[in-house]
């Protein structure tokens, strides 16, 4: 994360950096890292994922009903989440469209349009 | 949400705006809101919901890689977002539980971290 | 299904019946048929099925586990099959090119492929 | 069909050979056997699988209806029907479950009725 973005605040947001990361593995080496190694193997691959995350998210929310693994589901939300980013990136698409496209739906406030737009300067 | 965060700005963004307004509709009239009649319906009904998101996610990013859709996809994407919120709601968690873990296992920096704190005073 | 299929005996099982009857949807009034509906909507509609279908049998698996509901479960898996059906059908295949893979994976014997063929005679 | 098979009723489909393996492993090595390792993982780890194979089967129908790779899809549907056996064996039911119940709501005839019995003796 360069310097530039350091400086931009906090409307950088740990989506925002997750976007940019993800962004700078889609070059990377494959036998490195795990993303690269996902956009290297395509888009088949990278919904696979998908798929397999959300089946582990409904799992997941079913034993959390009972009472038991709320850590666990969050952390099948964030595998959903992330591989939810990674096929964006994979399309040149990142979480600020996401961010918009829900604070269109949703009639949220132009406060929060701020901080969910990534060029924000404050 | 505290009068503080509400005041604190760019911090105060779209998915902190879409949980507090989840919660508030926890305990609303199943006619009157969508939200409130999936919480009526139970955790089944909404898991069917994320369940069929991510189903449509996985459609239109086949549909997307062909070029057409793109606009398409990110709206399912926020479908797939928005529902995973309501079943977070649902069990009394929320997205910032989500954004902690991906951090966490992220290791995003410190900046990130507060942006992405609720209570975060800046 | 000819008068000659209707007479070769056993082999003509429920799954050979519902290919027949699908396929003699797949030009019909989307009006009066959900089949021919599907099939008028297209391949993506006929894959939300088989998704949503899928998310039904894992939650009714799960709330099965519990002891409830076996006959939800096994009425969702139907579903789930009914619906991979219409999909293989919309795109020329059937039930026969299934039990046929399963009885190559799984080295079932040379009975169990007689019997598995659509125009076995006996 | 040979006189052996004869004695055991020609209703012994691939479908039925499937469920008489499948139940034969519940109480198998997990080293030895998928099907076992399946059952002692337990019934999160089946549901995972049938996600799984459903999301496959979504991925390789958009791919064959584009003109490639229809035996993948035959394959991936015979996945997605094997495991949906698999779980239906840890539950204590059977494909003869499932036929019943597609023959009950399709409306089948009486022929179609007793071929999908297991234990027709015609």
């Amino acid at each position: 994360m360069s310097k530039a973005s350091d400086n931009s605040g906090p409307a950088l947001d740990v989506l925002q950096q997750l976007d940019a990361t993800l962004a700078g593995r889609k070059g990377g080496d494959p036998a490195e890292s795990y993303v690269a190694s996902l956009h290297h193997k395509g888009l088949n691959k990278i919904l696979e994922k998908v798929g397999e995350e959300a089946t582990e998210v409904i799992l997941a929310a079913k034993d959390a009903e009972g009472g038991k693994g709320r850590d666990a589901l969050v952390g099948e939300v964030a595998d959903l989440w992330f591989h939810s980013l990674v096929m964006l990136s994979h399309l040149d698409l990142s979480s600020a469209d996401v961010l918009d496209c829900l604070q269109q739906r949703f009639g949220l406030s132009g406060l929060a349009e701020k901080a969910a737009r990534p060029h924000n300067d404050q």
